[in-house]
């Protein structure tokens, strides 16, 4: 019999109080020994709980507890989180988590404390809810270099996208939605702007690259600027807006590393993953693509994720599990300025004639696509690859020319 | 500095080879180990191979060389690969295949003796190719009870029906191209009759449920019987017709498993899953619906899913991996009879008039289908959920009644 404890009983943790208990025999099973939770912490009183008896306030209640081996910190957010990791680590408790931002923050810091002290830090909950791929990422694709990796990791943008194209609802309409249905939060800044998928993506890159990638190193816009005429004019290109986090590593050895909204042809693997749905492909030299799809979030799926990594835990008690990436800094990522791409743009001009004769000087070989409806002085079109400094300059030579640029997107070549 | 040993040098046994000496250095830090290939094992000559100081066509060689850790068996088929395997575990080596046929017909043998000599028996290759499946179906959905499993699990399958759906292309013809591009065999018995679909199901099932389901229970069924007719009623059904393998528990607790081409739905997530990639979707109780992406075969996607297991297996000589299932017979499996579902039926018929009133009353709710150009003798139509003893019962009737049916095909949930 290992003794666990849970830290946080709001919807992860209360997820993974009711798969322990409810898949105990299979548990103990796969295991190999019987799995007790000895202790839940929370600050909140849980008087009616099945569980109420194994309730603490207290953390030290668990770190000073010799027979608790595995802890799951399923609380959120770096603190108090952090501190109770890395206590737990360093006290030679195995600890599993779903929190993202504290493994996208602190995550070569506390693989390191674990290592040292000879336990695990797994966080396969961290990214894609239930879709395994933290685990086969540092495992099946062992034997590979990771050429690309590229995502949906966020379900909350994604439904709003996917309600834009499908459904023509504004932007704010379909956050509204989102919101009634419980996919947003009242404050949904952490989805629209991009950070949650941003920590997801710098936790991949980390993985892929084996050194920390920080999430303020990573270029993150998200989707509140994406309008309907631009879902329009994606569609006439033939494809459709994603928010997508992408990493890649170029021919100097850096990486170009990103959340952005992106138009993505229809063709791309990713393109059918709608709704509220995760998908991420990963390219490796070996491999290929490999794409793994699944939902995103949600109470069930996260907490089955983190208790898959408890069960490890559980079974590799004197053993280490190879999960692991050092420190990384700045020098790592392509200065976002600089990364190169094909991009898409709209612009409003009362002299159209003008206007595409200073868009064809300063985008040579600019493309223009027509959706149905446009108005009189709209016009929309597609460039080559272009640095992000070179599109940014020749923007702004618009701007001056009394030109209103009103949307930039990057187009992918996923 | 760990030895292993390759058996079999063809496609994936070369790729094998090539794997592990083109990432000597990453493989090494991530097994935290040196991997070297003691022994190639080969019937043939390969003097010009920069390997050719590593070839032996002695197995004792290998089982007598108490250096040799770990064997990768990537000799494919029953003989003599059962009788090595068996004997190298015996001995004490883990060992790693890509063999499907040997893990659906023997593997609760190998596994059993694997678990009695405290060494591993991996086969992540054996499915899905480079697709990461055996290892996050056994670990990242620990905390799961599997509801069902569905799959597009055979590429040269997949790209026939795709070339007959998207180009309009006969069997015969799209048959003939996956022979040219080196898609299909010469003898391609084994791929379009589902026989490889078939051991694939039955290894899923076997470690989704725990019991050896052998792939002589499971109703295999291959699309040599698929018509252009078919693939334009499926495309006005609004669906399209796949090769699936599935299996999911029925009420009763026995198992519904099969291979077979079914109609399914357009929005199915399996339904984009084309040319010759795999698609396979695994239902968890809490994960929802999971899916895995990729191309199911080919010598490096193969290859590195066996290093990926040799990796495994280095790190953990001393440990056993929890991949398990004990013997199993027909008991656990519904008879093919019995099991339930709506089906597909088009037929011929002179008395149009007579035909579709004895439709209706063999089939109540029997919903017509139409296509274009449909000649003027030709029915197709959709049930209801039927037993299968009932849809041949009636079907008999048709045809006693001079109504010819030209075919039937499941029509899936998914």
């Amino acid at each position: 019999m290992v003794q666990v404890a849970v830290m946080g009983h709001g919807v992860v943790g209360s997820g993974v109080v009711e798969v322990l208990e409810n898949h105990r025999d299979s548990i103990a099973k796969r295991a190999k020994e019987e799995i007790n939770i000895k202790y839940i912490l929370d600050i909140r009183d849980f008087p009616d709980s099945p569980y109420a008896n194994k309730f603490t306030k207290s953390f030290d209640d668990i770190l000073n507890d010799q027979e608790v081996k595995v802890v799951a910190e399923v609380m959120g957010g770096v603190n108090p989180a952090y501190d109770f990791t890395k206590r737990c680590l360093l006290a030679g408790k195995s600890v599993v988590t779903s929190n993202k931002e504290l493994v996208a923050t602190k995550g070569a810091e506390l693989l390191a404390i674990a290592k040292d002290n000879n336990v695990n830090y797994l966080f396969e909950a961290s990214v894609g809810g239930g879709i395994p791929i933290i685990r086969p990422m540092s495992q099946c694709l062992a034997a590979n270099d990771v050429v690309e990796i590229a995502g949906i990791l966020n379900g909350t943008t994604n439904f709003i996208l996917t309600k834009m194209i499908k459904d023509h609802m504004s932007f704010e309409d379909a956050l509204k939605m989102a919101q009634e249905l419980g996919y947003a939060e009242r404050n949904p800044a952490a989805d629209v702007e991009g950070h949650d998928a941003c920590r997801k993506i710098a936790i991949l890159a980390s993985l892929a690259y084996g050194k920390h990638i920080y999430p303020e190193l990573v270029h993150t816009q998200g989707i509140t600027k994406i309008t309907l005429e631009d879902v329009a004019y994606a569609a006439s290109w033939g494809g459709v807006i994603k928010l997508i986090g992408q990493v890649k590593r170029l021919e100097d050895g850096k990486l170009d590393i990103s959340v952005e909204p992106m138009l993505i042809d229809s063709s791309s693997q990713l393109a059918g993953v709608d709704d509220v749905f995760n998908g991420i492909l990963v390219k490796g030299d070996a491999t290929g693509d490999v794409v793994f799809y699944g939902k995103g979030a949600g109470k069930l799926p996260t907490a089955s994720a983190v208790v898959a990594d408890i069960i490890d835990c559980v079974k590799h008690l004197k053993a280490r599990k190879y999960l692991y990436w050092a420190d990384g800094d700045a020098s790592l990522v392509k200065p976002y300025e600089e990364t190169e791409y094909p991009v898409y743009i709209r612009l409003e001009s009362d002299d159209k004639t003008k206007a595409s004769e200073k868009v064809l000087e300063l985008f040579p070989g600019a493309k223009v696509i027509a959706r149905t409806n446009a108005p009189e002085n709209e016009i929309a079109f597609t460039t080559g690859s272009i640095s992000v400094s070179e599109s940014d300059k020749a923007i702004a030579e618009l701007e001056k020319n009394g030109i209103s640029v009103k949307s930039k997107i990057r187009i992918s070549d996923l």
